[in-house]
This record gives C-alpha cells, sequence and structure tokens, in this order.
C-alpha cells in the first residue's frame, strides 16, 4: 500500500452545546471524568459549530492538524488519547470507486491529516473545544470506519474535552459521569431531539471583557482541591437537579427549566468564587444582563428567559419563544446598542429574523427603544454601548452530520493539504 | 418630676468592625440569632466611628431621633427593641452636681432623645449600622445606669443590628451565635484586645458603584431561602473555620489569619451568588483589587495583605505591617489612581501617614509610581481612574468610650434638642 498515491477525506460538521446543568470538576484528570452528570442543549449548527475535514494518505509521514487554518501540535495528551481510541476500533474500508481498500491492521500504520475550522471567533469562549473534539472524534470514526455507536463515540469524544461528549447528539443530552474507574459508563445519551421543543429561541451576548480569564481546565482543577462547596454541590445538589432539569426537559415546563438553568449557572459561578485563588467568570455586563433578566421574569409572574454563563462573561439566552425573545431583544439593546463604528447587521448575527420580530430595522429604530417598563426607575436606564461585542441568535439543533459536499472539505483531495 | 426642667446627656463613641468570618443567614428574624458564629476586627474609631449622644429630661413628651442632623422614625421594631431591653434594666440615678435624682422605676415614665454622627460616609457602606447601634444602647446603658456586662449589651445592640454586638468591644471580637431560643447566649465575647496585634494596617478602598445593592437584610433573608449551600457553609465550613481563626489571631500566624479571612469572604460572596435571584456585592473593581492582592501574595510566598469584602463593593484590605500596607498603597494608587479633580490629599484619609512611608507625597509620585513587579505582563497594567473613590488607611482600634467633654455633644444640654 506504502508508495499509493490516494487519499481518502471525511468532513463533518458538528455543534457546540451549552450546558444548563453544568460540569465543573473531574474526579480523573486524564480520564475527564466529572464529579457530577451535566445536562445541555445543543446549539444549531448553521449558526455556530466546527467543521472538521480529515483525510489519510499511504503518502502521509506523519498525523499533523490544522486549526482555522494555522497548523497546531497533536502532542498533547487529548489529541493523543482521541486518535488512539479511534485507530483502535477501526475496520476494513473499501471505497470501489477510488479503487481504495485499507484493511483493519492496516489503519496501525496510516497517519492522518486533519483540518478544523469554527464558524464563530475561537476566542469568545463559545465551547469550541467542545465542538472541535466531537467533531474530529465523529469525521476520524467516519473515515475509519468504526462501528461504534454515538454513546461510545461521546465516551471516548469526551478524554478530548469533557463537553465534547455532549456534542455528539442534538437538542438535550446528558452526559452520565459514570462509576467504573476507566470511563467506560461515562458517556452521553440523547433526552429528546432537538424536534421535541421547537419553541425555545437562544441569543447570545457576546460580552467584551478587560480581564484575562482562568482557563476551565485549570479554573476546576483549582476548585476541586481548594472550594469547599463543590462536593456538597456535586454530591448532593445536583444529582437532584438533574432529575428535575430531566422532568423539565421531558415536559416543556418552561418555568421549572428556566430556574433550575439560572440557580445553576449562579451556583457554578458560586463554586468558582469559593476557590482560592476565587474565579471570577462573570463581570459587571453579565451581572447586568442577569439583573435584567430577573427583573422581566419577576413582572411577567412567569419566566420568559433563562440565563447560563460559561466559563466566561457571554450571557446564554434561552427564552420560551419567539415572542419572548424579540421582547429581550429589545430590553439588551436599549441597554447595549452597538458600540460606535458597528452596524446593526454585524451586530446581531445567526438568526438575524429576529429584528424583524422586534421590529428593529436600523439604528434610528435602536435608539428610539423606549426603556424596559420593569426597570423604569430612572437609575437602571444609564446605556452601555460597547459592552457586548455582538448577539446570536440561534436556537436547539441536530447533532453530527457527515458533508458530503467535497467541496466543502478543508483538505485538497490531491495533497491532503489545506486548501 | 414633671415640670422640671434638668436635662442629663451622656455622649459616646463606638467603633465599627469588619467581620473575617462572615455573619450571613438569620435563624430568627426578630431576635436577630445568626446561622453561624463570627469573628471581627474593630476598627480604630479615630477614623471610623459612630458618636452618639442620648439625653432624658421630664420636659420631654416622646421618644425622638436624628440620624447625621436629620430627624428619623423610632418606629421600626429594631429601635423598639433596643430602647425597651435597656429601659427594662435601667436603674436609680443621681447626679449631685446637678441635682438630678432619677428612681429605676421613673425611667419608664421618662423620654429619651438620641443624636447620633458617623464620622465617615453612611452610604459608602462601611458597616454604619453595626456601630450605630452598638452606640445606641452603649449610650443609653450609661445614661439609665444599667449594670450589665458588655456581653449582655452585646446581646441587646444584636437586636438592633446583628453586626452591632461586635462593635461592644475592641480587638479582636467573636459573636457565639448561641443555642437558647429566646437568644440569650446570642452575644459577643472579645477574643483579643487592639494591643494584641498592633502590626496590622487596614487599607479600606472605597469603591465607585453604578449599581444599585440589596441591602444586607433582605439578602441574607433571600440567602436563607433559596441558597442550597447556605445551610452547608452555616453548618458544616464555618465551625471549623471559626476554631482556625481562633488560633490564629491568638498565634498572630498572618498566613493563616489571611488565608481564612479571604476564603471566608468569598464564600460568603458565592453563597450570595447561590442566592435566587443572585445578590452580587462585588464589581469589576472589587475583582481587580483581589486580582492585585492575590498576585502579589503569590509573588511574595507568603501572604502580605488579607482581603474581604461585606455586602458592598468595598475591599477592607489588612495588611501584615507598614510595610505590607505602604507596598499595598503604592500597587493601589498605580491601578487606581485619583479621578480627575480629586487631589491626593481628599484621596487617601484616615492614618495620611502611610503616604510618607509610600514616599508619595503628591500628583507626581503617584504618576511616576511602577508597576508591580508581579503584574507587569502588559496587559494588566491598565489603569482605572476614578474607580476607587477614596481610601481610608487605619488599624484596629479601641471599644466604645464614654466623652467626658460636653463639647462633643450632638444634644444642647440645655434643650435636648441638637445643637
Amino acid at each position: 500500500m506504502v508508495g499509493q498515491k490516494w487519499v481518502r477525506l471525511v468532513t463533518a460538521q458538528t455543534p457546540t452545546n451549552i450546558a444548563v446543568i453544568k460540569y465543573w470538576g473531574k474526579r480523573d484528570e486524564t480520564l475527564i471524568l466529572p464529579v457530577n452528570d451535566s445536562i445541555s442543549v445543543t446549539l444549531d449548527p448553521n449558526h455556530l459549530c466546527t467543521t472538521t475535514t480529515v483525510a489519510v494518505s499511504p503518502a502521509f509521514d506523519r498525523d499533523r492538524m490544522w486549526l482555522n487554518g494555522k497548523e497546531i501540535s497533536l502532542v498533547g495528551g487529548r489529541y493523543q488519547n482521541c486518535l488512539r481510541e479511534i485507530r483502535k476500533r477501526a475496520t476494513d474500508v473499501e471505497d470501489k470507486e477510488k479503487g481504495i481498500k485499507i484493511a483493519k491492521n492496516d489503519w496501525e500504520n496510516l497517519h492522518v491529516h486533519i483540518a478544523s475550522h469554527n464558524n464563530f471567533p475561537t476566542a469568545a469562549g463559545l465551547a469550541s473545544s467542545a465542538a472541535g473534539f466531537a467533531c474530529l472524534v465523529f469525521a476520524l470514526a467516519k473515515l475509519m470506519n468504526v462501528r461504534e455507536d454515538e454513546g461510545k463515540l461521546s465516551s471516548i469524544a469526551r478524554q478530548g474535552s469533557g463537553s465534547a461528549c455532549r456534542s455528539l447528539y442534538g437538542g438535550f443530552v446528558k452526559w452520565i459521569m459514570g462509576n467504573n474507574e476507566d470511563g467506560s459508563d461515562s458517556l452521553a445519551v440523547q433526552l429528546a431531539d432537538e424536534k421535541h421543543w421547537d419553541d425555545l429561541v437562544i441569543l447570545i451576548a457576546v460580552v467584551s471583557s478587560r480581564q484575562k480569564e482562568t482557563s476551565s481546565t485549570s479554573g476546576m482543577r483549582e476548585s476541586v482541591e481548594t472550594s469547599l462547596l463543590l462536593k456538597h454541590r456535586a454530591q448532593e445538589i445536583v444529582p437532584k437537579r438533574v432529575v428535575q432539569m430531566e422532568e423539565a426537559i421531558k415536559n416543556k415546563d418552561f418555568p421549572s427549566f428556566a430556574s433550575l438553568t439560572c440557580a445553576d449557572s449562579n451556583q457554578f459561578h458560586a463554586i468558582c468564587l469559593d476557590t482560592s485563588p476565587p474565579i471570577f467568570y462573570m463581570n459587571d455586563t453579565s451581572h447586568k444582563i442577569i439583573s435584567i433578566v430577573e427583573k422581566w421574569n419577576r413582572a411577567e409572574g412567569t419566566p420568559q428567559v433563562a440565563y447560563t454563563f460559561d466559563a466566561g462573561p457571554n450571557a446564554v439566552l434561552i427564552a420560551h419563544d419567539r415572542k419572548a425573545a424579540s421582547e429581550l431583544l429589545k430590553r439588551l439593546l436599549f441597554y447595549f446598542p452597538p458600540g460606535a463604528g458597528t452596524d446593526l447587521n454585524s451586530y446581531v448575527i445567526g438568526d438575524k429574523s429576529i429584528l424583524q420580530d422586534a421590529g428593529v430595522h436600523d439604528m434610528k429604530d435602536v435608539e428610539s427603544l423606549s426603556p424596559p417598563p420593569e426597570l423604569n426607575d430612572g437609575i437602571s436606564n444609564q446605556k452601555y454601548p460597547g459592552d457586548v461585542t455582538y448577539f446570536i441568535c440561534t436556537r436547539p439543533g441536530h447533532g453530527p452530520v457527515v458533508l458530503c459536499d467535497e467541496s466543502k472539505a478543508l483538505l485538497d483531495p490531491e495533497t491532503g493539504l489545506p486548501k
């Protein structure tokens, strides 16, 4: 087979996800085994996803990877774990059209090229590693004809980045922490697909930050080592919340879903604050957004919007329906208009039709927004242009897919190098 | 006695205090009984104190009170509780010089005038109610010749404002939560007087805030009702920390004192965040100050400064000694220079000699401060003029005292009305 010139490619697209019951703390750092179950919503890959092309060729002399066009090292344990676990499970591949035949045993001598691209800024703190590792594992599994189900693949993706295991499915997903020491039962299952509750609208506020942030890997290690509250959360609080959240999702019970989501986000950040030294992911803008949502929910008598924040200041806001989402957008645009030099078209991205729903067509409409009645007390009406970088409007979405259209591939089908 | 014209006055001065093991949560709202013990440092009344004059006269037709020159209502339960408890314990008073004689039984028919004044801005979130109720109870007890010890008085002051009980002593004070349902054993004791550990220097950063804050009374009620972490903190964590903190104070063990102080402040704010709706007392400036202190402590290998934050964004920074305090002030002035139009003289108040120790004599010296070496990474060197309103330099101080100098009285000795 060596000396042959063929290149076999697979391109896949995988969504990112946002946890509504948070993962924070590992019981095993190498295998990435969590201290509690977590639950997430998969976000529509049309707005937030990773695309990865993997290639194999007898001409490749080593494994290589390019992330967003730049070659990166594969030396880290996380990539190696994923590659090793997938290679172990490779089976015979035959592509009659191209005349390619790879036997199960050939895979240990073949090298791969990987190119990965996010359709959103990597630095924005939008769970790029979750979508990235899920996509890597999914694409490699397709390339190598791995016959495991998504659950098994999720447990491999987990070894790249914990939350990646939840990106193997669309809709609503639970990462079961598992009990086995080898991590074999720590995997994701789908609770419901994205069609189950398709009223939900998700608005992400990408918040400008002046602080350097603690990585979630080192942050959760420090929390496990120093927070006296973390163990109590993981052992006593989260198990009950997971049951309640599953029930809320099953019944599309938005008030319960919202109150659990908000409470669990706040408790995760409470654990960060209880860490030594303390970790602050939310900033004054995050706090202001929470305050806007809390006051509005209270004024309406029943929750319209849930908020949740990951390891950064960005707000992920889950609205009950499009009406609530457009009301929310009007409130947010009132307090956080675009900064100087930013136009509305680049300020609200993703599903831009939400602007029409909100009746906001241009900057004049933004300027003439009225202060939300529940907050119209003079003090709260200060505006903070520039404190939000942009908004993304999206919804719950589907799981990983293979892209058959070769024009979508990130690697050249002849050379196996980035296009 | 009615128809007589005499006025009897007592003027007292009482310090404020800062908790290093925090009080957050009541088990009884009316008696103000806490869910855990707390420990505080009394601050030097020369820099932060309440002065209260109480007066009695047969000519007064009702109880009245003036706070910072403005008459306020005494109808609230908190004032009534303190007045009732002190009146109950009043004894015979004889002032031969003025020819005044009040029998124990007369007190129930006599009214009092109260005037109280803080030597620091009430709105600045510097525990004005603690000093205020302590001073009210202490002054009334002197006026009415109450023969109870400070412990008993502290349990009366507690019924005005929980943390007030800790302002009945100087130095280091513990509020024992007690077990009795009637609150009789929920009182303060002195752990050590202010001379025990007189190296400590305290620097308070009064932080500008753009948010309306939740009062500590309603905040702690909401935490007790909604935080799933509070009970665990109160029952499992604080009891151990109190023992460790007493040991650290006894041994003047600054590293332990600092690490317990910081951890407990952070945990209190974690509980606030775990409350529904979440309570944010610290803001981005508070976070920045914590980050400056944490990085410096880490760079030095052993803590130089402890930080603690109450129900607001102000930082209370406790430095190991004057050298550490002056190093700290240089760091803080580097990042937080006075805003436009603020001069150094009104920017660092209290014990201004710390400026000499820091070698900072004028604004030119502030401008030429070097970035702290441990933070000199380019990113951290942004300055935030105006984010701190002013600094107060102080130290641990003594407990309540009676001011014999009649010129210090806030009420006119003839009329019993504010001067």
